[in-house]
């Protein structure tokens, strides 16, 4: 048996979220769906990250354990005619960059040592409809200073139960978070990034980290009260949920 | 009773169309309940153009005839609040951009004296995988000057039968096309645009032509085919239909 690495692309508007599950639209489901079909055997994807309805990712990792022989530096090619599901098109809304040759034993979950998550913000007086699915779009001008500000305080190891959404299996909630950055790009000013790292991520923690700092942006919370929130360990003093559609996974670190 | 006629922008990927059907989500359906509900009286719009499932539209126009009290500059606001289906973001996929007081008995189907509609294609050895619901994405290069040598015999006012899906509603395919035109952009050499005007269109007449054209761009077509395509008047005779995602509904003229 081979344990191939696969990183994966997609577009999350029309999925329910990464995680396979029985009777809804996911991109894990549709590929082991149509690779399965395609290639006559069953075929089973683990992936790096269980990534929410609506969001998208750059560099999803899933391993598939397979006794298919295509030879490594083709399956890219070969996945994506297979899951192209338009002829017309040729084209589908996942795409298999890459391909990699593992050790058995090798997951992408278990053994990966960290990610990079980018959320988008759009923050322009001027809203655009076409972009509903790919930013959080905020009219209301944000103070980027005030949001740089509280990012120091998320980084590092500390207890993030207050990231957590209700509803999360039970354990540990330490995590390390490497880095955390803001910035507004320099050729669109317009839209603004957040860029985190951290060894891994509890349910929706990026999302509210980036509630919380949208809410000191717009001069509700002062930057100094994240290390309140963080400290408090209790989700009802961190800001909202962000939108899905903003949020990407952008890599997986080994 | 007032007669509004409304300008309508959408993102036509998570709707089934313009038109009203039972049981699926369409973009004149949601307006007709979100702002039924909004304002509790019953609210009935007319289309300029029933545009198919996943076609956009930068101006639609629809006569909505009201009892409402809202002054007219004000719609817009009003109604995009009312629309806005996610109260985070504020934002909806659909925005009424425009709104004019009508005189009784003005219809934005029956009195629009035409349509411009654009088509846009991606022709970049590069899919891009989150522009699949905005663009038609062709990896072989396109020849745009055999695709602009068989414009010139599409304008005017001809039989287009061949330019017409099957199932059609029985009725005259004679319809002027008064311009037909195709660029690549300045700013982006891969985005290629057709845009279109006549005074009406039958059922897939655009991405019909469209697909014909591109046809032509790939060389499997002579640019004078096109002439012998209309004057076959077989449908058998002209290309294959466009996606819908690379086609927009530009502006209706009155």
């Amino acid at each position: 048996m081979r344990n191939i690495l696969l990183t994966i692309k997609y577009d999350g508007s029309g999925y329910h979220g990464w995680a396979r599950q029985p009777g809804l639209k996911t991109v894990c489901g549709r590929m082991e769906e149509v690779l399965g079909a395609y290639f006559k055997i069953p075929v089973e994807l683990s992936g790096a990250s269980r990534t929410d309805a609506g969001v998208h990712a750059y560099g999803q990792r899933a391993t598939l354990i397979t006794e298919l022989g295509v030879p490594v530096e083709k399956i890219p090619r070969v996945f994506n005619t297979a899951l192209a599901d338009d002829r017309l098109e040729g084209l589908s809304d996942i795409e298999v960059t890459a391909a990699a040759e593992m050790p058995e034993g090798f997951h992408a979950r278990f053994d990966s040592k960290g990610k990079r998550y980018i959320y988008r913000i759009r923050n322009s007086s001027a809203p655009d409809i076409f972009l509903k699915r790919y930013r959080w779009q905020i009219t209301t001008p944000l103070d980027i200073d005030s949001m740089r500000a509280a990012c120091p305080f998320v980084v590092g190891e500390h207890d993030f139960a207050c990231f957590q959404s209700a509803g999360s299996p039970a354990g540990s909630t330490v995590r390390e978070i490497y880095s955390l950055d803001i910035k507004r790009r320099e050729d669109d000013p317009d839209e603004i990034e957040l860029t985190i790292e951290g060894s891994a991520f509890l349910y929706n923690m990026v999302r509210i980290i980036t509630g919380t700092l949208v809410e000191t942006g717009l001069g509700k919370r002062a930057p100094e009260d994240m290390e309140r929130v963080i400290a408090s360990k209790d989700r009802a003093n961190a800001g909202i949920v962000a939108p899905a559609g903003g949020l990407w996974l952008d890599e997986v670190f080994y």
